[in-house]
């Protein structure tokens, strides 16, 4: 397995860039994050920098019903297929950056998850061959107005209920070199731990997933497939600072309202 | 009412550009095309251009039910409110340019629809106001594997089932200056006509549309609402040709397979 690496994005005297994480500071680098990209010797304090979404994807795919817990809890059938919505891309959101009260009424949950950072065009790829496909693995807070899912009898809104302004925060970084199936997700509410599972409960690996999904929609470099959550999800009030914290990635924090 | 104009985006020596279409001829413009583009000079024959989708949206939101006649004769329960998912961007696509049959199983059906162009980044913009935020319309086919949608009882794949590489062709130009009321969407299969349905008879307007998703989703300059379809929906068969025609836009042309 290659050598972990945790890529960020930031904007920096009104210029985004992107670089190496390395304790707090930041090696730049020039050219295409997923094809070969080199220093430019320059090297920021991180607290200097404002950070951007650790991507930039044209699609953000997020997993329902991808945990046994979860599941089991809800007592939903077991899905035969990876069952998925999208995310809008206003809803994409970096680190630390506010999430916004939506102007609906609702109560607004956090799901702390996994994301999967896609690194080369990747269609209908075999199960074997997905994680050449993968560039690495990112935190992320699928953000949902729970109220407004099932109000319609008819039709279950869940592109307007996960879509909103500033609802997917993502980062802070994309983490190279680790194996999904030892990552641990948690999730805390005001410092609380709130949500504590591990990725090797999902109904559908990563390697099912990227192959799967592919075959369906072709995936491009810095596309996000969000695995779903598990048990624990909660509402947040005005205020609520939600940190996700994955080992070997870092720990994403946003603030609501 | 503003002169209409017709707009098309177009693939010439390798590089994108765009312009008016007069005809037969395009007349090359360059800048922004929704703030002040400025003509070059230049007039290419439409024939020898390679057409591209008539904008680059950062996203695609579609109605569902959003046609009386379509609903009444379906027996769908009348909406509160605009009901919509999103169409993923690999699916977005050229007039002129074949429909691929995807992997997968199951019956792929048409929807012919208007598409309404933003013009202006829009949040919660009022109804008085929405006409200034819309650039124009455009034509579209929703396309959709429609076994995918309901077989899993528990969660409605709209995303899966209208998501599929190459399965929202949009085009071939966007229209400015018309008044969406007097609109009738006309789809033609293998060059019988299937669809030939009024704008009038939406259950949301164009205007009430942009405000309502405007105050959930911030839409940029270039996205697209597909309005819904009404009835006459059909399955293609490999080697159909499908065309959406709106008066005062032009025809959309897509061969399946």
């Amino acid at each position: 397995m290659q050598q972990s690496q945790r890529w960020i994005r930031f904007e920096r005297a009104g210029k985004a860039g992107f670089g190496t994480l390395d304790g707090k500071h930041v090696r730049e680098h020039r050219g295409d994050m997923f094809a070969g990209p080199e220093p430019t010797g320059s090297v920021f304090a991180l607290d200097e920098l404002r950070l951007l979404t650790p991507t930039q994807p044209t699609k953000v795919i997020a997993l329902w019903n991808n945990f046994h817990a979860l599941g089991e809890k809800l007592q939903l059938p077991v899905p035969a297929e990876p069952l998925y919505l999208l995310k809008a891309p206003n809803s994409f959101h970096a680190a630390g950056e506010p999430i916004r009260k939506p102007l609906c009424e609702g109560k607004v949950v956090f799901e702390g998850e996994l994301g999967i950072v896609i690194g080369k065009t990747s269609t209908a790829v075999p199960e074997d061959q997905t994680l050449d496909h993968v560039f690495g693995y990112t935190c992320a807070n699928d953000v949902t107005v729970a109220d407004i899912l099932n109000r319609d009898a008819s039709f279950a809104q869940w592109a307007r209920a996960k879509g909103f302004d500033t609802f997917c925060p993502m980062g802070p970084v994309v983490a190279t070199g680790l194996d999904p199936a030892t990552l641990t997700v948690t999730t805390l509410l005001d410092g609380a731990a709130r949500q504590h599972y591990p990725i090797s409960d999902m109904r559908f690996s990563v390697q099912q997933l990227v192959s799967l999904i592919s075959a369906d929609m072709t995936l491009h470099p810095g596309d996000v497939i969000l695995c779903g959550t598990s048990v624990g999800v909660g509402s947040m009030k005005p205020g609520s600072l939600v940190e996700v914290e994955i080992n070997g990635i870092g720990r994403l924090s946003n603030r609501f309202g």
